[in-house]
């Protein structure tokens, strides 16, 4: 077990471009210095509007065992309430999700608003302030259809994120003309930075992702110059296309002080979808006026993956469970008014990156069980792995100081 | 984790009227000195004698890990055995129940009497003293056909316990004259201090108790004051017919220095059972004369409760596992002459109790849930459970303090 | 828990004769004792050379959480490799058994040979050198066909043993002309020191073997003064026969400094193999000249034990899982020319050590679950366990008190 006096050697010790010690993969301690660190002070992202556009509706996420309701207000506001009376503690919503125009708790009937107003408790005593029962509440930040909550009041501000979720996800009419055509759920038993650490390289692609491979246009290194060159320039006219088109071409990257990037790449040339054969999928999605052979990507530490193209998106959001287990939850989107069977398929949509997802939450799986063993110990990361990985670890480590007053800033 | 300066400072934090810090319910080292200071140091009701009427009849009673052998002895007498081997330690008796005129150990024969003596041990040594290796023992009370244990010998006398049963429970025959006709056994996930503050309230009962306020008069506080006086009226005719029938009408209350409290209320006029809709389950119970719209309860801390009328009675036992796990086994007594399906039906003997129970359970499962969550923090309790749930939360920290010298102590 | 103090502490109250305090078979903290002192610093029996006899082929070990690769090189020697890539961690090999020229981890396909050089991996930066990322290796020992290793260089010499498995184990052919006919696993719910216990004496085979008794001719204590002499005369011509036919028959005892022992006993008059009616099971082993009544066995603590007559033998190996779960594989060997249903039959072959390690396997679990009770305390060994648990419990402290520097050997 490690203690806090640990984790400060551990951080110490971290040598960059070498994966971690087995301790920040596998000790409980560590984990509950994640949640802390991390998970409670960063925007996590939790869902999709479509899930809650009706007054009541609501649905419940789990971050290592708190239950969180997500839910519309009368005003039309998204809150995030904590699913604990503030009677006797009781969960009040019990289904994963549901509609209810006031939230009553099953033990003593408290009634608490969507907005986490109590408006109901019987035979009270005297002097009892019911203002001050309120449902606790995290912040909620709504970007394009994509609902985001924060545990504490210490995360940074959302703004650099909402402005590129709407340069990149608006043309894709996410906000309020997309609709979930599929979710797929699942618990791997590997801790959450493995998981984003596997997100975040390609160096493992040509062995795992035949599927993924065969449609994008950068998977593999280029075998010469004029391969590499040729790419450069199908890269360079199709960016005027884009431009012309009014989508956002410029990306965002990872640098020292930012924990989300995004940018646009290119299909193989002909392709129109980012589908197994490049043959459309569904519709176009929002206000895009042609297809084109893009495949657009957007990650937000600590927990948001968003891939797709011009007719379909896929959102993937990790939730910590303990050291050794965390929750997947994918969600395909397609134009609302697609039509299963008719205009779409959804094999046919979520064939590339379930694939892919699948085969990753194998691999993570299999880097837990190995950086388990006593033995483990850490290894370099390749020419293909080190730099994005680097960012990520480099961010978590910066969280996990940042967290708390380090003898430097007590010395101030 | 808990330790045990925590625990001084948890106790000192507490705040009469309020629920309890999470920690309470939900921490392994809390739950190590719950089995220490209020388990092991009070006693506890395992079961009913019907089930061991005959010389070497026995049953298991699984507290906490510990098993227990409840079995009768060739004098009559109720033994509690640990079911430990005082040779190598295996466990003895392996089945639930069954019939054994001696313990023999499965491992290497070592044979002992239904008092624990050891009679047989094959290839000892020179010098090996039979008489030193008899079975560990738990001290036995067996009162109108109940039997309680006590694994120490600081529990309380249990003469305050044992008088009031012959008092209230005698009448029902449960000594000699009754049989148990169902058993319902189920694991909960919940602290046990949680399901024990559900039974001692019913400020939750109009919210999810149909069938037990359906029967009972005072479920429901009434809505005028003449329908109080109807009810005291009703009250004082009725004890007055009880005490002609030789039947106890005065409960003992909760007090400072008590841990039980029983008592004899109204169902419904024209009630004949505690049954769903009045009439009767099963023949009338022991000595009773007649039929009459009473309803008994007995309750004693930590884990015995009773419940019934004059054709059927309930017991409901608690027994922890974990700090998030206890066991509960409720049964169902009728007179032993009655006949199933002809003098009575379980289903019908157990629709009221069952029913409640079940609806009990969920809610301290939903209230365990929402107390683990971080975010929760103590409520205030309504007028409708404060009295009640503070004289069991304020008799637990008695016992908490209590089995350890205080600082106050020392000093004397 | 105990901590490393509490541990001085348990190995200085021990009381020769008598079981251990529950700690030492229950406590988390004890079993990391017990893995790093013992587990760690002792030869290990893994398997036979016939699962693994062409290059490339491999089969998994767990022990405690750590997986090995055994697999044959292409020099033809047995390696035992961790299986834990050092580039970033993962297994290598998924399946439990295989065949492959060269390990290929599934991740980022590093690439190994048998031997655990590492051979292959792409994109890796400037001045990486290969050498220094073979995957770590464990010493192996195979001796007459039987696989051991050792996970730490403070191993003791495994000469002693090597020698005496020729001597006792070589004429049965194990090394090349062997076959494994059944495989029978198992994980119990007890630490491994009951299991090695229980395997150490036959104080309770009366109560619980009937099949090992009625073939072995000392399982009961001789009743007369006769019946002993007769047996003695029965194995003083026995051995004379043995000799003459080229067999060792001086075995070796478990000594002051010695963790194996091995002998060759009778079996009863008549008998022409250790089966349920004395009937030959399967065709001679190895260079057998003929059969007779005898019973071999052969014990290495921690976790080898092997017993076996003239036409089959079968090894136990224990591996733990934790404090409280202990894996048991069991497999029989006959003749590799053998054919089933011809030659043999399995169920023969098996029949009597698998019925009897089934009622051992029941009997340390009821042990365990025993001696988990906070009432359990240690109990006196009988005349019939004591030397030889003794003896092995000796040797357990022993090799608790040598994994660290005593303040003894500081103080000199």
């Amino acid at each position: 077990m490690t203690t806090a006096t640990d984790l400060d050697a551990l951080i110490a010790r971290r040598r960059p471009g070498w994966s971690l010690e087995r301790a920040f993969y596998t000790d409980p301690p560590v984990f509950a210095a994640d949640m802390q660190a991390v998970w409670k002070r960063n925007w996590l992202f939790v869902g999709h509007v479509s899930r809650i556009r009706e007054h009541g509706q609501y649905f419940l996420v789990e971050i290592a065992g708190e239950s969180l309701i997500i839910i519309r207000g009368k005003d039309g506001a998204v809150n995030a309430l904590y699913n604990v009376c503030r009677h006797r503690g009781s969960r009040i919503c019990l289904e994963s999700e549901g509609k209810a125009k006031a939230l009553v708790c099953p033990y003593h009937q408290w009634t608490f608003q969507p907005d986490g107003a109590l408006i109901g408790a019987r035979f009270m005593p005297e002097g009892f302030d019911r203002a001050q029962f309120g449902l606790h509440r995290a912040r909620v930040e709504v970007a394009e259809g994509l609902i985001f909550v924060a545990l504490s009041d210490d995360a940074p501000s959302f703004a650099p994120v909402a402005r590129d979720l709407t340069r990149f996800v608006a043309p894709n009419g996410m906000a309020d003309r997309a609709k979930i055509c599929h979710t797929h759920r699942t618990r791997v038993t590997a801790n959450w930075k493995l998981v984003v650490e596997n997100f975040r390289e390609c160096y493992h692609c040509e062995g795992s992702h035949p599927e993924y491979l065969s449609a994008v246009s950068w998977g593999k290194k280029a075998r010469s110059e004029a391969e590499n060159a040729e790419r450069t320039a199908m890269g360079a006219q199709a960016r005027e296309r884009w431009k012309a088109q009014g989508l956002a071409v410029d990306g965002t990257d990872f640098g020292a002080d930012t924990w989300h990037h995004c940018g646009r790449g290119t299909l193989k040339a002909g392709y129109q979808s980012w589908s197994l054969d490049g043959a459309p999928c569904a519709p176009l999605m929002g206000s895009l006026p042609s297809r084109d052979h893009w495949l657009m990507g957007f990650v937000m530490y600590p927990n948001f993956f968003l891939e797709g193209g011009c007719d379909y998106l896929a959102t993937t959001r990790l939730l910590p469970v303990s050291a050794t287990e965390t929750d997947i939850e994918i969600c395909w989107y397609v134009h609302q008014d697609a039509v299963e069977g008719v205009d779409y398929q959804v094999d046919r949509v979520t064939a590339v990156w379930k694939a892919t997802a699948e085969q990753d939450l194998t691999l993570v799986q299999n880097n837990h069980a190995g950086v388990a063993s006593e033995r483990y110990q850490p290894g370099p990361y390749s020419t293909m792995e080190a730099t994005d990985i680097e960012h990520f670890l480099a961010w978590y480590v910066r969280q996990l100081t940042a967290a708390k007053p380090s003898s430097a800033c007590a010395a101030r």
